[in-house]
């Protein structure tokens, strides 16, 4: 059995959601993979840290958030306050980060990857600013160490993306793709169907937590846009930063427009796009688009996703990802965890 | 450069895009894997055969067949005309098969699959018969000798499946699935609710060679059925034959039944399903069923097919493939080869 210490930036929904899984999954890690996973270390923002070299344990973590306790009192020294001195002074194998996402300059997450990566951990993120604001460079640095940078859950959550281009399809050569990437904008577009306003369906997303206290990250296509960047980067080698990404949201979509694409039984959807000639992009956009019911866009409904690859090899691989949370998203980190051990 | 010596046992339609496919990934292959791929050998039903330790020229064997002539013309020595003794002769490191299914018995690729294993050679199969008829045992004597029994192209055509959740999915349950998984019969309901009768979309579907020339494994539903039984046999792990899935083919879908559906605008499909509990299948089945906008079902046109996992990590992960054809199948068997060679 080979014992892996990890350490936990963030402890917020994906991270309570990823503690719940290991705990869930401990005897098929074992089973399958001769894994145990450790976490020594879980830093928040809000709610304190803790550092157990034995290892924390993680029902009790849970339960101290779920009171609104501090998780300074699982620990067994006191923990820094500065991230990057926390993961300098941990001595785990990996780190999990899941800070918030910063579409402009991919920060603090970045330096908190390097903080891993130079103290000789994999890093594994589910933000997506890394990815398009520092992706050679954390590559870089990661195989100089002989560690990974993964980063499966940025964009479909766990639905596998990166893995796909890493794994199954060797020698393929990716064109283009389009699809539906931000599942706020798709869920809020289904509320205005059923005849809500965008201010009453921006308010009903925040009730259930779809949508952030800012909606405009979302609404303006900044998420998208950081997807289709992060997309482009990563399986086309082309970097590509939001800010270069054709960019509209779904502000200017109005009632009368919502009932016009229903009328002629269509919908409106924010769609994502991106076209290649060999290392030239053609186009990389967000913008609404009618699509009817002959397009699998139509039927993605509430916050579920969708991404059709064109490759040299496949004319058409498409990707739904049905009802993802941040269940999904823990996934997509836990399958990253364990592609880092076995080279995948 | 490492050389793999392969032979192939047909080259019909997917051989032959085989054999193109390697000529145009010739150089990607040397620069990403460090592979040389060579064909040794070629063995067929009605165009004779070749061996040639130092490798057939493919362009002249494509060119051959394209004449109507025998490929013996390329041999540098007799080829035995049994497909047995043809591999048992051969010396090379990886078999390619693409001979017929039988959906009842999986006869004669068993045979060519045992024979290519116990000759120390990985092999590598786009028929499903071999997989639901002696899944077990060809993997167990595979695993014997050090070599791998691989089938991505039997689903799905060259969409990666079966390599998905060998890699991207680790420590995942698959709880159940649906979709749609036969091309033919698709591809026929489509021309139906255009307004043709059943024997006339299969006319028109033979003529432009979707359609067997005996149409009955398609639309009775057994091609269907054994995906069905391959997907729970290798995903689920549990053995199933073609003849244990609940079957209903298509041939009581009257024109009537097609309008009514349209005038609800719905579809008719041909949708398969399987379901467990544990070890346990609650459903196993293969049956028309109207399928409504909402659905990603219902934008799967003419040969594209389609299905949806439910995963206990990933509520739903759905896999869409557009136009498939040798093309693509060919692209499934090169990922296979490259597979067996990094462990994958």
């Amino acid at each position: 059995m080979k014992q892996i210490a990890l350490v936990m930036v963030g402890f917020g929904n994906v991270g309570q959601a990823f503690a719940r899984l290991l705990l869930r999954k401990e005897q098929t890690l074992a089973d399958q993979f001769g894994l145990r996973i450790v976490v020594t270390g879980i830093i928040t923002g809000r709610h304190g840290g803790a550092i157990n070299s034995g290892g924390i344990n993680l029902t009790r973590a849970l339960e101290t958030i779920e009171l609104g306790q501090s998780l300074d009192i699982l620990s067994e020294q006191p923990v820094p306050t500065n991230v990057t001195d926390f993961i300098f002074s941990s001595s785990a194998d990996a780190m999990l980060e899941t800070s918030p996402v910063n579409h402009h300059t991919g920060q603090p997450a970045i330096d908190h990857i390097k903080a891993a990566l130079n103290k000789g951990m994999h890093a594994i993120t589910a933000n997506k600013g890394p990815v398009v604001h520092a992706f050679a460079e954390l590559n870089k640095m990661a195989a100089m160490r002989g560690k990974r940078f993964m980063y499966e859950s940025t964009v479909m959550d766990g639905a596998p993306i990166f893995s796909l281009f890493r794994g199954p399809l060797p020698a393929a050569d990716l064109l283009g793709f389009s699809g539906i990437l931000n599942s706020c904008t798709n869920f809020i577009l289904g509320l205005q169907e059923k005849g809500m306003t965008l201010d009453e369906a921006i308010i009903e997303g925040q009730k259930i937590g779809i949508t952030e206290t800012d909606p405009s990250a979302d609404i303006d296509g900044w998420d998208a846009a950081i997807k289709v960047a992060a997309l482009c980067t990563v399986l086309m080698g082309i970097p590509l930063k939001p800010q270069q990404v054709d960019r509209t949201g779904i502000r200017e979509i109005t009632p009368d427009m919502i009932k016009k694409a229903q009328k002629a039984g269509e919908r409106w959807k924010l769609v994502c796009t991106a076209r290649r000639d060999g290392q030239r992009l053609l186009e990389a956009s967000v913008k609404p688009a009618r699509v009817a019911p002959g397009s699998p866009l139509y039927s993605i409904e509430g916050t579920s996703s969708y991404v059709e690859f064109k490759l040299d090899v496949l004319p058409g691989l498409g990707i739904v990802e049905g009802n993802p949370g941040p269940d999904t998203t823990a996934y997509g980190m836990l399958a990253d965890l364990i592609n880092t051990q076995r080279g995948q």
